[in-house]
C-alpha cells in the first residue's frame, strides 16, 4: 500500500498583475507570462520548483474563473479538479479558507504551502530545503509558518516581519508585521537586523490554520461551513457566499494577530517581480546592460534599459535611450524612464478615460 | 463630338520609400500610405490633384509590377490599362520612355506631366495654375519644362535647378541642374537667388521629349521601339528589353544635357515627405509639438516627438522622450532621435544581417 503524502500545495494564482502592463493585461496576467523570458512562465516554474516533493494530485491552484482554462493549459499535469476558480476577488483569506476546507476533506492530517503564483525564487535548492523544514515544523507544532527574505534594500513595497532571534534552530517566533512601511521605517528595520521580507510563502497543518480562522474570522467559517465540498454541490454553494465574504489578506486577519507565528529566515534569491524594474534587475543583461528579451532587437547609443518585445518576430531599433522600459505587444506600446515604473497604474487609468470597453488594458 | 483632351498625365510610383521604415515596407511602400493622417494615401492625393485638369482615361501610373494591385485597389477610377508594372527597378528615364511611346500611339499630339506619387503639395490652386501654364507652353514650344521649388534651406538633399532671371513672363531657360550639392554650394546657392528646388515634376510634349530621347538616349530609344505598345504584345516585349535598359534617371540622362528645358516657379507648399524629418514638420502637431497620429496615444513629459502607431486601435504611453521618432507597426518597432533619421537605411541593413529572408523590412 502507497502511503499517501500528507503534504500539500496551493498556488495562488488570482493577481491581474496590472503593473506589468502591456504585458501583464486583465486577459493575461504576469503569473501566466514568461516574464524573463526563461522558456516557463511564472506559474509553471512555481509549480515545477514545488512538484519535485509534492505529488501532482496535491498539488491546487486557486484563481480567478476568468483563469481557469490558462491555468490548465499551462499545468497540464495537475488534475483538473484541482484548479479552482474563485467567481470574483476576495483577497487571501478567503481563498486560502476555501482550499483549507477542500484539502481537509480530503486528508484531515494535511500539512499546506501556499505559494503565491508570480514570485521568482533563484535559489531552488534553499527554497526546498526550507520548505521541508517548514513542513516538519507545521506537522510537528502548532505553528503558522512563513518563509522571510534577508532585505537587500528598504523597499517600502514589502511587508515585513520582525523575528525574536534566539539560538540558531533555522527558525523564529514572529513578534510583529509590518506591511509597507515609510522609507524611514523601512531603514531602520535593515538597520535592526531582525526583520525579514514576508514573501506570502505560508506553511500549516489545517487543523492549526482552520483554529486560527475560527479564532479570527468566526463569520467566514460559518460562511464555509454551509457548503459541501469536493462534490457537485460546491460551486452553487461557493458562488451564493462569496458575495458575502470580507476582501481581507491573511496576513492581516490572521497571522498579524495570532500568536503563534514563526519565521523561517530564507536565502531564496527571491523577488516578487512587482515591477518592471525588479523584473530589470533579475534579468540577463546585454554588454550594454539592456535586458531584452529577442534577437530582433538591435540597439544603438542605449543602455540600462529593459527592452521586452512580445512578438519575437518583430523587429526593434531602439537609438539614444538610457534607463527606459519599452515593453511592446500588440495591443500597447509603453515607454518611459525606468523610475516611472510607479506611474503604470496612473498610465492605464488614463487610457480607461480615453474610451469605454477599450481592448487594451 | 466630344474633343478628346491632348493632356495626359503620368504617375511614377515605383519607389520603395524605405527611409520611412518601418512604415513604409518593401511589400507596402510610403506611396501607398496615408503618412500625414489626412485620409487619403500619398498618390490618391497626387491622383486627386491632377484629376481636376485631366480626365480619368488621360491618367497614366507607371510602378513595378509588384504594386500594380495596390495602385488599381487604390485608385479605382483610373482605367485598369492605364495602370502599368515595370518588370524591374531601371530609374525614371526608362519608364518615362516607356510611358511617352504608349501615350503617343494613343495621341501623337499629347502633353504629358510628370508626377512622382509620393510627394506632398499644400497649395493645391497654385499647383494647377502652374499645371496649365506649362502645358500651354508644352503645347506651342518644343521646350521640356519643370516645375521649381523656392528653396527654404540650403538642404543637401535634393537637385537644384539655376535658371537664367529675365523678364516676369513666369517662366525662365534653365542654366544648370545640380544633384544633392555639398552644403556650402547649398547655402551659396540660397544666398545666389537664381536656384530653385528640383521638384521631379515634368510637362513635355511627346514629340518634343521623344526627340530628347533620339539625341540622349538613342540605344533606349532603339530597344522600345523594337515593341509593339497597347496591345497583347506589349507585356513580353517590355521584359525582353527591360533588363538591357540603363539604369539613369532623366534628369542626369537628359535634362542636365538638353538646351531647351525651362522652369516655372512654383510656390507650392511642397515636400518631397523624404525623411520622417519632413514628415514631422508637414505634419499638425499637438500642445507639446508632438505629431501623433491616434487619439490612443498619450505622452506624458514629452515634446517634439513624431509619434505614428499603425494600429489607431494599439495604445501607446510615451513617457520622457523630447526629439524622437517612435514609429511603430505590426512587424517593427523604431525609436530613435530624430535627428537620426538618415541613419534608417543603416538599421535596416543591420537587421537584414540578422537573418535571411526575414519579414520586417
Amino acid at each position: 500500500m502507497i502511503k499517501r503524502s500528507n503534504n500539500y500545495c496551493v498556488i495562488m494564482a488570482g493577481g491581474i498583475g496590472s503593473r506589468f502592463w502591456p504585458l501583464s493585461t486583465h486577459k493575461f496576467p504576469k503569473q501566466f507570462q514568461d516574464i524573463l523570458g526563461t522558456g516557463r512562465t511564472m506559474i509553471q516554474q512555481t509549480y515545477g520548483r514545488i512538484s519535485s516533493i509534492i505529488p501532482d494530485e496535491n498539488i491546487f491552484v486557486i484563481t480567478n474563473k476568468e483563469y481557469t482554462e490558462l491555468c490548465r493549459a499551462q499545468l497540464p499535469n495537475v488534475p483538473e479538479y484541482n484548479i479552482v476558480g474563485e467567481p470574483m476577488i476576495k483577497n487571501t483569506a478567503a481563498c486560502n479558507l476555501y482550499m483549507i476546507y477542500k484539502i481537509a476533506l480530503q486528508n484531515p492530517s494535511a500539512n499546506i504551502i501556499v505559494l503565491p503564483a508570480d514570485h521568482l525564487i533563484l535559489n531552488e535548492a534553499r527554497f526546498l530545503e526550507k520548505a521541508e523544514l517548514g513542513f516538519a515544523l507545521a506537522a510537528s507544532h502548532e505553528y503558522l509558518i512563513t518563509l522571510g527574505i534577508s532585505p537587500s534594500r528598504p523597499d517600502t513595497g514589502y511587508g515585513y516581519i520582525q523575528y525574536l532571534p534566539s539560538g540558531d534552530s533555522g527558525y523564529y517566533k514572529v513578534k510583529t508585521f509590518t506591511e509597507k512601511p515609510s522609507v524611514e521605517l523601512a531603514k531602520s528595520f535593515i538597520e535592526s537586523g531582525d526583520f525579514l521580507w514576508n514573501a506570502g510563502i505560508f506553511l500549516w497543518n489545517v487543523k492549526v490554520i482552520l483554529t486560527s480562522y475560527q479564532k479570527y474570522l468566526p463569520e467566514m467559517v460559518q460562511q464555509f461551513s454551509s457548503c459541501e465540498f469536493n462534490n457537485g454541490k460546491e460551486k452553487n454553494c461557493i458562488e451564493l457566499i462569496y458575495p458575502k465574504l470580507t476582501k481581507v489578506s491573511i496576513d492581516h486577519a490572521i497571522l498579524e494577530k495570532a500568536d503563534n507565528v514563526y519565521v523561517i529566515p530564507a536565502d531564496l534569491g527571491w523577488s516578487d517581480l512587482g515591477t518592471w524594474t525588479s523584473v530589470y534587475e533579475n534579468a540577463d543583461k546585454n554588454e550594454d546592460n539592456n535586458a531584452i528579451n529577442s534577437r530582433n532587437i538591435l540597439t544603438y547609443n542605449s543602455g540600462n534599459n529593459i527592452i521586452c518585445v512580445k512578438n519575437k518576430n518583430k523587429a526593434a531599433i531602439i537609438d539614444g535611450m538610457e534607463d527606459y522600459i519599452v515593453v511592446d505587444t500588440d495591443k500597447a506600446l509603453l515607454i518611459c524612464p525606468r523610475e516611472n515604473d510607479q506611474l503604470i497604474k496612473k498610465y492605464i487609468n488614463d487610457l480607461k478615460k480615453l474610451k469605454k470597453g477599450n481592448k487594451f488594458l
